[in-house]
C-alpha cells in the first residue's frame, strides 16, 4: 500500500507555486506525461472535468443555433499560407507531415495549429447567397503548436484540447454581436461554473489574433500575480473573406464579402481552476464543475460492515436520484485515513464520513473541502436540500474568495517607476493608461517583461490621464501584467 | 434558387451504386471534400448523426464503468515499432511528422494510426497491483491512415472519427468476457438503432488485428453484395503486455503479465447506414438515429400565413416536449415542392405537411420517408402516441426490410466452381466450410477476390463438411465475400 506522503502534495502552494502545480496535476490524477516532450495525457478524472466544461458550453452554443462539425487535422501548406500575417504568426510552431508511409509528399501538410484557413476555403464553396447566412459552426478538437522551450500541463502544451468556433455573417454588426455573445458565454462558464473572476476587454493591436480586426479576451489573475488568458473571441472583419473569397449575393442582388468571427477556449481553463482554487492539500473543485460533488467514505469495524455498507449504498442512491454527482469509496484495501487524503488531493467539494453512530442517530457528518469545516446535518426528509444548500454555499464562497484576491491584485498605478517595482514583486495586474502607441508597449515589455493583457471594456479614460510610459495624452486604460 | 434537379439525386441506386452513394453523401449535406485527397469534412448534419452514435455507445460504455480519456495524436516511431507485427501492419499507411517549425525532429512522430503502443507504454506505469485492475478506458478521437489508392467517404478515408477502447485485466477470462460484452454493445447499436443486421463471429488468423490473439467482428452485407466490417473487438492476450511490460502484483504477491483487449467502431457506420437504407431519392434514416425525426412543412397561401405558421410552431413545441427531435422548415424563400425534395434527400423519417384545411379539421397529414406512404391521423389528445407508434413502425420495418435482404444474400455453397460463379455475380455472402489452412484462404482470395469475412459464432460445422478449396476435412464454417 502506498503511504500517505506518496499520494499527498508535499510542497506548500506559497513556497513553490510552480512545483506545487506540477505535483497537484499528477497527484490528483488529472494527467500524465507523454514520452514526447510537451505532450500530456488526460486521465479519466481530468477528462471528466473537460467533458463537463464541454457540456456546459455546448449547450449554450446550441441554444443560439451554433452547430458542431468536423474538419480534418491536416492542412496543406499552400492553404495555410494564403493569409500572410496569419501564416507568419503560426509557422514557427507548426508540426509538418512530410511523408506518408515511404512516400514523400508533394505539398507538406500542417498538423492543425487552428482551422481558419481550411474552414474558410470550404466556406467559400458553401456560401452563395444571403440565404446561406449566418453560418455558425463549432469544432471540438485538438490543435498542435510546438512548444519547444517551456511547457506546463494545461497551460502550455504542444497539443491541447479546445473548441474553435467559426461564424460567417451578412453584416459587420452581426459579427460584432456574435463576438460579444460568445465572450459572454465564456464569462458565464468561467465565473459561474469555474468560480473564477475575469476582466473583459480588448487585446492591443500587438497582442490580437494574427489576421483579426480585433480580439476580445477574458483575463484572470493567478495566485503568483501572473495573468492567464482564459478565452478569446475575434472579429475577423473581412480580413479572411477577401483572400478566401467568401462572397455572397445580398438581398439587393449585389455581391458582398462576408463578415466573420472566430473564437476559442481550451483545457487551459482546467489549469486556471487548479491554480486559483487549490491549496496545500491539493485540488479544490467548485461543485458546479466537479466530476464528483460528494464522496461517501464508510467507516466501520468488522462487525458493523454490512450495516454501514448497506446504508452507504442507500445514501449514494438517494443523492444520485436527487441529481447530485456522488461516489461511494467502498474499497476495502485502503484505510479511511488514506481515503481522506486521496479525495482531498482530488478536490471533491464535500465528503460524507458515514459510521454506525451517525446512522443510529440519523445524522450525517459532512466535511467541506474548501474550508475543511466539519458539520452535522440531520438525515431527515430535507437532508437533500441541506446538502444542495451547502454545495451552493461552497460554490459561492469559492467565487467570493477568488474575487477578493482578484480585486486586491488590481493596482492603479500612475508612475512608471512604481509600475516597474510592482512588476518586479509580481504584484498582479497594473491598471494604468496608455497612449496607444506600440513603441511604448514594446518598451514596457522589454524593461519589465509585462504585456498589455487587456484594454478593459467600460468607462473611458479620464481626461487627466497620461501614458504611463511616454507621458503623452492617453487613449486607453489598460492592464499590464506578466503572463503565462 | 437552385432547381430540383440540382438538389435531388440523379442516378438510380440499382444502376450505379457507387455514383449514387457519392451523390447521396454530398447532396444530403453529410460531407464535403477536403482539398487534401482522401480527407473529408463532416458537415453539421453528418456530424449530428455521429454525435447520436457517440451518445448511444458512450452511455453503454459508462454503464459498465468504462471511462473516457485523452491521448496525444503524435506517437514516437521508437514506441510504434516496439510490437513488431503490429508495426509492420501499420507502417505503410502512417503519416510522419518530421519537422516542427524549421527544426528537423530527432525521433519522427507518427500521426496516430491507432493508440495501442502509446496507451500501453503509459499503462505500464499506472498498473502496479491487482488493485489497479481492471483498467477500462475509451478514447473518442480521430485516427489517420494514408489511403493512397481508392477512397470513399466514411468507408475509406485517410482520417476517420472513431472510438478506440483499451482495457487491462487480471485474467484471461475477464478479457474474453470484455471482448464479447463490447461486441454485444456494437451489435445492439447497429441493429436496434441503425437498423442493420450483422453476422457476429471471429476473424481468421490472416484477417485479425495485427498483434491480437484473436479478433471478433460484426459483418454486414451491402446492397452491392460486398461485405462491410462494422466494428471489431480484439482479445490481445498478453501479446502487448509482454513487450510493453504491463505487469501487476497479484493477490498472491506474485508478478503477472496483464490480459488486454482493444476495440473500435468508426464513422464507417454512417457509410453503412447510407448504403443499406437509401433509395433513389436519397438518404433514409431510421428514427432511432435520425438527427431530425420529424420535419414540419407549413403549406399556405398568403392570407392563411399567420394561422398556419402559428399552428406549426405550436405543433413543433408539442412534439419537442414529447421527446421527439423535430424541425420546422419555415423558410419562405423556398417552395413546398423544393422543401419536400430537400428533406427527402436528407432522409427525415416522417414529414408533416401542415395546411389550413387539416388545421380546421384537426387532422395531420403524415408522409413516411421509407414507404412514401401518406396517411392522416387525428390531432386529438393521443396524437403524440400515434406518431411515436408510426416512428416505431418505421424503425422496425427498416430493420425487417434490411434483414430480408440480409437473409436472402447468404448462400450456402459446397462447390468451389459454384462459389467462383456466385462471387463473380457479386451475390453476397458465401457460407461454406474451410480447413483452417491459410493456403486455401489465399488461393480463394487470389482467384476470386473474396476474403474470409467472418467465422460465425454458433453451431459447429457438421462432420460431413469439407473445405471448399482443398476438399480436406473442414474446421470452420466461414463466410467468404468481397469487401469494402
Amino acid at each position: 500500500m502506498s503511504d500517505l506522503k506518496e499520494i499527498g502534495v508535499t510542497i506548500s502552494k506559497d513556497k513553490d507555486f510552480s512545483e506545487w502545480y506540477t505535483q497537484v496535476v499528477t497527484k490528483a490524477g488529472l494527467i500524465d506525461y507523454s514520452p514526447v516532450k510537451g505532450f500530456i495525457i488526460l486521465k479519466p478524472y481530468g477528462y471528466k472535468i473537460w467533458e463537463n466544461i464541454k457540456e456546459i458550453l455546448d449547450k449554450k452554443l446550441k441554444s443560439s443555433d451554433h452547430e458542431n462539425a468536423f474538419l480534418p487535422i491536416l492542412i496543406p501548406e499552400s492553404l495555410l499560407s494564403r493569409e500572410k500575417a496569419h501564416f507568419s504568426g503560426f509557422t514557427p510552431e507548426v508540426f509538418w507531415v512530410t511523408r506518408a508511409g515511404d512516400n514523400k509528399l508533394a505539398d507538406n501538410l500542417a498538423v492543425r495549429p487552428t482551422s481558419e484557413t481550411l474552414a474558410y476555403s470550404i466556406f467559400s464553396k458553401w456560401i452563395m447567397s444571403y440565404r446561406d447566412l449566418p453560418l455558425k459552426l463549432n469544432f471540438w478538437n485538438s490543435a498542435l503548436r510546438a512548444e519547444i522551450k517551456s511547457t506546463k500541463p494545461f497551460i502550455r502544451n504542444s497539443e491541447f484540447l479546445w473548441q474553435e468556433g467559426h461564424t460567417v455573417h451578412e453584416t459587420d454588426k452581426e459579427a460584432e454581436d456574435e463576438v460579444l455573445l460568445i465572450l459572454q458565454y465564456y464569462q458565464d462558464l468561467i465565473e459561474n461554473y469555474l468560480a473564477i473572476p475575469t476582466i473583459k476587454g480588448f487585446k492591443s493591436e500587438k497582442e490580437k489574433f494574427v489576421g483579426a480586426l480585433y480580439t476580445t479576451t477574458l483575463e484572470s489573475i493567478m495566485p503568483d500575480g501572473k495573468a492567464l488568458q482564459m478565452a478569446t473571441s475575434h472579429n475577423l472583419g473581412q480580413n479572411f473573406s477577401k483572400p478566401f473569397e467568401i462572397r455572397f449575393l445580398g438581398k439587393d442582388s449585389k455581391q458582398y464579402f462576408a463578415w466573420q468571427t472566430s473564437w476559442g477556449a481550451s483545457w487551459r481553463l482546467i489549469g486556471a481552476l487548479i491554480m486559483v482554487h487549490g491549496d496545500d492539500k491539493g485540488l479544490i473543485l467548485p461543485p458546479n464543475i466537479a466530476p464528483i460533488q460528494i464522496v461517501i467514505v464508510p467507516i466501520f469495524k468488522n462487525k458493523d460492515r454490512n450495516i454501514v455498507l448497506d446504508e452507504s449504498q442507500r445514501l449514494k442512491r438517494e443523492l444520485g436520484v436527487g441529481g447530485l454527482r456522488v461516489h461511494l469509496d467502498d474499497r476495502e484495501e485502503y484505510t479511511s485515513g488514506w481515503k481522506f487524503n486521496d479525495w482531498e488531493v482530488k478536490g471533491i467539494p464535500l465528503r460524507i464520513n458515514l459510521g454506525l453512530r451517525d446512522i443510529n442517530e440519523k445524522k450525517l457528518e459532512l466535511v467541506r473541502r474548501d474550508t475543511k469545516e466539519k458539520m452535522f446535518i440531520n438525515k431527515n426528509q430535507n437532508f437533500l436540500e441541506s446538502i444542495k444548500t451547502i454545495l451552493n454555499d461552497i460554490q459561492n464562497s469559492m467565487l467570493e474568495k477568488a474575487s477578493r484576491f482578484h480585486d486586491r491584485s488590481i493596482i492603479r498605478v500612475y508612475d512608471y517607476e512604481e509600475m516597474r517595482r510592482k512588476l518586479k514583486e509580481n504584484s498582479g495586474f497594473i491598471l494604468t493608461s496608455w497612449c496607444g502607441n506600440i513603441e511604448c508597449e514594446l518598451d514596457v515589455k522589454n524593461q519589465t517583461g509585462a504585456d498589455i493583457r487587456v484594454i478593459p471594456f467600460g468607462p473611458e479614460r479620464s481626461e487627466r490621464d497620461y501614458c504611463i510610459k511616454c507621458k503623452k495624452s492617453s487613449k486607453y486604460n489598460v492592464i499590464f501584467a506578466k503572463a503565462y
